[in-house]
């Protein structure tokens, strides 16, 4: 498409000079002939290095927009983004008599329903009522139990087992929100990538990233129920139980643990081997090796002090 | 079914005028041919005013039934309705070679299951494993993804999005209990209506009214693994994020707020532009524009004079 | 398979007498061709009584394993039991052109897939999309909504009613750890079992038993999106409502109610008649016949006074 045409789509002033936009990316991922976008200025670091063809930002950050690139200025960068990501959204089902690549050794049930363009590995198996979108890779040893979704272009690497009813790709939770209090949908235009030896529980929701992709590194265990958002990364061997909430962008260093009904909010780290205890609410990020609980969060020794000291005052006002 | 016999397979003396009773409904909503019931209390003000053709009531009740409709008078009326709804709940699957009526340019995957009469719009997308149940209705330009169930009677508008795994329209959790400590199920007669422009994230369940219907408002977007109960009300435009719960009955106004893994009681009424922050807990009826917290619900402000306040105890008794 | 060659291929020293290994159990559930394991200290009480051939015990314990049984001594007895279980994980989905025998009366819709050698009583419905895995028995006038999951040998009862999307049987989340901080699946050689009149509402899971099986008893009922770990037993007429989750092996007593998103820790009792309000977090056995609320979990009379302290304190502070 080209930029012309999608600033006047979406309703912004251009006069630079042309070139043909086939994506979106982030300021850092952003390659020579994307769209990008400043909205958090917790990013304007990145501005200065973008190699995208041009970005969307407000007037204040005109300026900063580096030579080569085009500046594409607007009161809502992030609703223009949003309506943008429109253009670049696959169909979310392509219409294909193609046959899915399937390596030797594999069991593919009866009524399992492949896009276009699937490649699986050798003695993998797909059981009954599996969706396998277009684009994906599903690398040897690895088993689906039935009716399984996973969405498109989701990769998922050797000997992982995923449980029944549970969905891999599905949009995250990516909205820009009008002044009349209506919500724009981003296209959700990344993937979900699951490494080697990594098992997910039954009737989990992992979403796609929003222009990268979301990421389970190798050896992670998800119990059941488990929500993950868009970008979040889990660490190598991290333990994910049941019922756990990940808001979008957080990161989990590797061996972290998390137990039953726990979550995080958005956009922050945590380091290896920290441990939650159950239902701890993670509001910040936390250096990897101690034990915490609580919400908001604090280290599990002081969660036990603040517990004994409410019964102390408990006792005391009999 | 006449109510002669009705009563009599429910074990409730009736010796009134007889009719026919063709469904249940409430003491407001009641149609002239159909049976209702006073349980709670807080109803009694809509007794007077009933269209039912019959109402169970408790004894002290009973001489507030107005003329015209018939009392039918227990101990129990709740057991007993739940007891006369099986009279009135459909055959979950109707077998038939009726095909579903499709409008122009829908993608419909090979393997959907259609119950009978249903009818989609036009460019609507059905992916496959999904299941339309019987009289389902779902409009222009839709998207359902893999794996969705839509249970009978569903409705659902334009332009709306349900990701992979989503449940709607199941039975809410309604059981009436006798004093062996056994349920009886009062069947779930209503249905599930979504507006235009409603997003639903995936593995989410979306219960069947009891005997109305449950309704998601125009342009709200609902995360991943969340659970709406019968008769829930979700205003326009709201955002409910991932694993939120809302009990039954429970109302949200427009452009309400709800942070993850945030969770109301049940019959209450949440104002419109409130904000729930994470892990919020509402026990009670708020009053819109405002921001809340913690559990007890609280005014987001005074949740944060309670952390500073236990921080400063805590410090004191070093 | 062989005692010897077992014991090989786990990596354990084995120089007593030989034997056939038929497969895995407890120390009280072994049967005479099963080999067993020793590793939480609170279970050696039932060592000197196993009838299992073959015990896997620390070198501490070797001694106390009783005569006639072989003691398969090592410093990690639990992740020597996850390599052993390897051998005896069934083969997740057998091909087999058997029909399943289906009893009068029965609904199955047309895209159901089964496995082998099932059996389903009569005048039970079975909707589109569910999967039946091998050995499963379904008993007379049972429910399947669509896309339900049965994973090999669950058992259901009479009159249930199966929600859809829910997903029986799944692993239970069992894992040894390795000093290098990786996870050894134990793989879930038990099943699930389901009394006569349980009700599970849409998208739950609930986990296969370890060695034995998980149990949902007589007239339970289940709201959307719990999650039952291994090894649970959920007592007669119990109420579980909407995104509880349960922990590994906590026992419920008759006629427990659990409120909405509220959780227990694992090998855990609760006594028959208690109730946890809403939010709460059960983390040790409690009473029955009692109402609790909050996290941890006290009597809910003391969490309200608890809130009502909170409450007074915050005023002074102003």
């Amino acid at each position: 498409m080209r930029l012309s045409e999608l600033a006047e789509a979406i309703g912004v002033d251009f006069s630079g000079e042309e070139c043909e936009i086939s994506g979106l990316g982030t300021l850092k991922g952003a390659k020579r002939n994307e769209l990008s976008f400043l909205d958090n200025p917790k990013y304007i670091k990145d501005l200065a290095t973008t190699e995208a063809a041009a970005v969307l930002v407000s007037p204040k950050y005109a300026d900063a927009v580096p030579e080569g690139t085009a500046a594409l200025v607007d009161e809502e960068p992030y609703l223009k983004l949003a309506l943008a990501s429109a253009f670049f959204a696959p169909v979310p089902m392509k219409r294909s008599g193609a046959k899915p690549l399937i390596g030797e050794g594999s069991e593919i049930a009866e009524n399992v329903a492949f896009g276009k363009d699937v490649v699986v590995g050798r003695g993998v198996t797909i059981m009954p009522g599996c969706y396998i979108g277009d684009e994906v890779r599903i690398d040897d040893d690895t088993l689906l139990y039935p009716n399984v979704t996973l969405y498109n272009r989701t990769i998922i690497g050797k000997r992982c087992i995923i449980h029944a009813g549970t969905v891999i790709g599905s949009d995250g939770y990516g909205f820009a929100h009008t002044k009349e209090g209506k919500h724009v949908k981003l296209h959700q235009l990344g993937n979900v990538v699951i490494e080697d030896d990594v098992e997910i529980g039954a009737n989990c929701a992992i979403d796609r990233g929003t222009l990268d992709a979301t990421v389970i590194k190798e050896g992670a265990k998800l119990d059941n129920l488990v929500h993950v958002a868009h970008n979040c990364e889990i660490g190598e061997h991290s333990l994910i139980t049941g019922q756990v909430g990940l808001s979008g962008s957080t990161k989990l260093g590797r061996n972290v643990v998390m137990g039953g009904q726990s979550g995080t909010a958005g956009h922050l780290e945590i380091g290896p081997f920290a441990t939650i205890a159950a239902r701890g609410g993670v509001t910040k990020s936390i250096e990897g090796g101690k034990v915490y609980a609580g919400f908001p969060l604090m280290e599990h020794k002081r969660w036990l002090k603040l517990n004994a000291l409410l019964s102390r005052l408990l006792e005391k006002k009999k």
